[in-house]
């Protein structure tokens, strides 16, 4: 197994990764991106997001998304890691341990204090793995979205 | 009152902004950066942030951090508000609201179909206030954090 950054080449696989993770979190149809949105992302001269690719004998076996978010208290940008998923076909494996280590490297060498994400409350699996690792829930916030119609609205206000 | 994009003359007004942010969230000490540290950033060729002031005569009146984030699902970056602070002498006039509407006018002209934040959960006033300009708890999400020590420990196992 091999972990590599994945390239606007790769785009096809990405899509089909996070079709898969949408499935696996119960919302299929929350999907609206695609195979070419996500080559000219990947592209651009900044694009929008990072993505590493664990893979075997050119099989994709899972991958990560992230980019970098800040924390003002700490004054320091930080690795905030949006998917995280590899396919029940090829789980047992260390393919996500893998994936985790490889981005916590990268944190480190880029001066990152922290890496976050957001986990479904009822996936008790993944949060069993990351408090293994020593991740800790922030109990204390509440993710809020304001989204489309509404935050247009605030917009034309 | 005005809304204007901070530049790296504003690092310490920024700063002073920040600490007092902490002093209300009750957690003083967890400030690390410094005015020298975010105007290095801030003339960087890639700011980790962005930053908008509302000021009147000279004085700032508040402040909106932030930076995009990015939806797989939708495919396509977002605007994270990291923080909105309006000190307790400046409450009362809107200014927080002014933050907000400019914020959102500048993810419509971006793009960017969300605004996305954490809230403290004790915190009822920004609540109320949060729904009603539209937002709304992502209840079924928990943000996780993995830091320091165990992220490094991550990296090296």
């Amino acid at each position: 197994m091999m972990i590599r950054d994945a390239t606007s080449a790769d785009a096809t696989t990405i899509f089909e990764l996070i079709s898969a993770l949408a499935k696996y979190e119960k919302d299929p149809d929350a999907v609206v991106t695609s195979p070419a949105a996500l080559r000219l992302q990947l592209e651009s001269a900044n694009p929008p997001f990072e993505c590493v690719l664990a893979e075997e004998e050119g099989v994709a076996l899972g991958f990560a998304l992230f980019f970098h978010n800040y924390s003002t208290w700490r004054g320091r940008p930080g690795v905030y890691l949006e998917d995280l998923f590899v396919p029940p076909e090829h789980r047992g494996r260390g393919v996500g341990f893998a994936l985790l280590k490889h981005l916590a490297g990268i944190a480190v060498d880029r001066g990152c204090p922290r890496m976050e994400f957001a986990v479904l409350n009822w996936n008790e699996l993944a949060m069993d793995f990351y408090r293994e690792i020593g991740a800790e829930p922030l109990t204390e916030w509440t993710l809020w979205r304001l989204s489309d119609e509404a935050l247009e609205a605030l917009a034309r206000q």
